[in-house]
């Protein structure tokens, strides 16, 4: 008997009888002793229906109207599964965020969860409901409607399960958990048991796009445990804990990738105090986010910069860049988009040395050059030719035994 | 400088371009240096799609979560609207029925407005705003959304009239006001200046669908001034008001017809007390709508019921007729669902005798049989063969010279 935190994205609840598959669930569980409460998206296509209706009304529609638009996505699914429970005889309540109370900040389309009410979930689960939450949304402190942004269903089950103290908050997905690496890419890839937070920020942030980063660092702050499991099939999926003390004794977690990448260089820098902003500083004022940035000390007083950016921001930075480079003076300005990013994540290389050299070696022995290289306390990235991707993947993932079991 | 409550219907809404067109309107009438609250139905076609959804999911959908559903339809055409206006440099804010807040029995479905909180409205309009409302919604006293029912926005815009003390709530239609009668029917209709509540009341439950009942019973319970325009062209539309003394003069305001009805006779009834109850009530128990009632005695100490149905009960009604037929010894039981009803209305009438006899008897000219007669205070109802209908309306509209201003 414990207390479920569900959250269903779009695809689960993508047709009529995808919600009937959902309700068939949630009844499984309930019947279990379980008490439950579910979160839900919009059913898949609609919140891009809506803002195709915004943005046929105005460019730039406003921000406050755009999420009493988009927040109606989430309340068309929550009545859907409520009927669906309730046509199966199991007793339901579906609330907007604005009914739970979801409170938060007045940031339209980014808004911050900053408290919840959770007095009439806890009533329904007394009386016997499955209580069922619009994901995605709250009310700012006037009452005025706001949304999380896109992914924010899974911010708003682990903000539930937090304020509920919920057992655990499973977030349903089209995989079955987190694998060592794209199951696409490397046949061997296994699913985890279990990974710890940290590691998921770093493979969530790499491009495993399981879980919304917010969400994640919202269930660390909050100590909520969260699971990953398949809307399709059974099984426990994984387990994304707080504790690594509790966990699988490998050095290396994962092995994640990300093809959305270009690099641009500019050469011979004057080296002084202040250069990288006069490089880096215009990049940014054009919204254009900068990842990896690399800087080598040339001898002659000057300086190289490399930096990586979305592959979809290269014509763009590459433009600004040369306008820049022509006022400090540099000597040349070179990019190249068919390059990709691979980094190898895990808790257990803070205790062990070696893991780059093991990483470098072996990627060495496949004549795989490396062009960058960026570390960080459980992660080491390298940016590679893109032929080379899939290769020095299944590389890492053999050199590291990703395929065995810790 | 006028507060008008507008409500624009879900034609008038029903696409972006309509959604634009509505917007300049507003802003015309923003700039005369009125103050605007506008009510909003779905876009034409949302609740239907709604609908549809509910019902794959569950043949008798729950009735709270069917509001939660129904009322994103016009949670949409609020953020697209405001939407509009700001891209027009207009300033508005959207309010769900919750938002405003419109408080509401429990009802669901079918809630009748208990209570409006007009503080934010003013706020806005003193902070020279146009203020978007949803139309057909609610919230009851714990939160719960409710809906008014189909029509239900046209209630919405009186109900906020009344709060705001609105000098006007104008219902903007797809007609440009009340004619005298159907101008498909009579080319020389004439659109009405004004007409009063109660004989608005009597020309909508006859079938001249221009605004809807309830509405039109609040505003006068209220005192709120309504107004009939067109929602595509300029023109004053119709008042309706509750001052009959400011009237024109006219004996008979309108001729209503309805084409959706059926009559059924039971003959030769035993005339003892009780006898209408037996044979009204297994109809009324089965929800047929019985409209008008006639009963002759024929003098052989038995009686003759005749009364009509809606013409989509007829054959319901009649099977219900032949059992009681049986069961009371009734002589003879028939139907004809080839009549229709025909009637004038006027408040003149209560003051002027005679308009039933020139009724009649242009009605005997033409050579059109009377088959029922129903009457009240500023109404009079006559059942005829169907295929006499348009020379029947004709015929009333010539004789009272409908075609004439007052």
């Amino acid at each position: 008997m414990a207390l479920y935190v569900q959250k269903y994205g779009g695809t689960s609840v993508g047709s009529v009888e995808r919600i009937s598959v959902v309700a068939d669930k949630l009844i499984g569980y309930k019947q279990q002793g379980h008490d439950i409460v579910v979160v839900v998206s919009a059913m898949s296509g609609e919140t891009n229906r809506l803002l195709a209706l915004a943005n046929d009304i105005s460019k730039q529609p406003s921000v406050r109207e755009l999420d009493v638009l988009l927040s109606t996505g989430e309340q068309v699914t929550i009545a859907l599964l409520c009927m669906a429970l309730e046509q199966r005889g199991q007793s339901a309540r579906s609330y907007t965020g604005g009914q739970v109370r979801i409170e938060t900040d007045d940031a339209h389309g980014k808004a911050r969860i900053k408290t919840i009410d959770d007095h009439r979930i806890r009533a329904d689960l007394a009386d016997g409901r499955i209580v069922v939450v619009a994901g995605f949304q709250g009310v700012d402190c006037d009452g005025n409607i706001t949304t999380l942004g896109r992914g924010g269903s899974d911010t708003t089950g682990v903000a539930l399960a937090a304020a509920l103290k919920a057992d655990e908050c499973q977030i349903f997905t089209d995989v079955d958990g987190v694998y060592t690496t794209d199951p696409r890419v490397v046949s061997k890839a296994r699913r985890l048991e279990r990974i710890t937070f940290e590691e998921m920020l770093e493979l969530a942030s790499l491009g495993s796009k399981v879980l919304q980063i917010r969400a994640v660092e919202f269930a660390g702050k909050y100590n909520v445990a969260l699971r990953v499991k398949s809307s399709f099939e059974d099984g426990p999926g994984t387990l994304i804990t707080y504790e690594d003390n509790d966990m699988e004794d490998a050095l290396i977690s994962g092995i994640a990738f990300s093809r959305d990448e270009a690099q641009l260089t500019i050469k011979g820098v004057p080296d002084q105090p202040g250069i990288a902003h006069a490089i880096i500083g215009p990049i940014a004022a054009a919204n254009v986010e900068v990842d990896m940035i690399v800087q080598n000390v040339a001898g002659d007083g000057s300086t190289d910069f490399t930096f990586t950016v979305h592959r979809g921001d290269f014509s763009k930075a590459l433009a600004i860049l040369e306008t820049t480079a022509k006022q400090v003076g540099a000597k040349d300005v070179s990019g190249d988009d068919t390059i990709v990013k691979v980094s190898v994540v895990g808790v257990g290389m803070r205790s062990h040395a070696g893991v780059a050299a093991t990483m470098f070696d072996a990627l060495g022995k496949e004549g795989i050059n490396i062009r960058m290289i960026s570390t960080s306390e459980i992660k080491i990235s390298v940016v590679v030719m893109e032929k080379y991707m899939e290769l020095a993947v299944r590389t890492l993932h053999d050199v590291f035994e990703l395929d065995k079991a810790a």
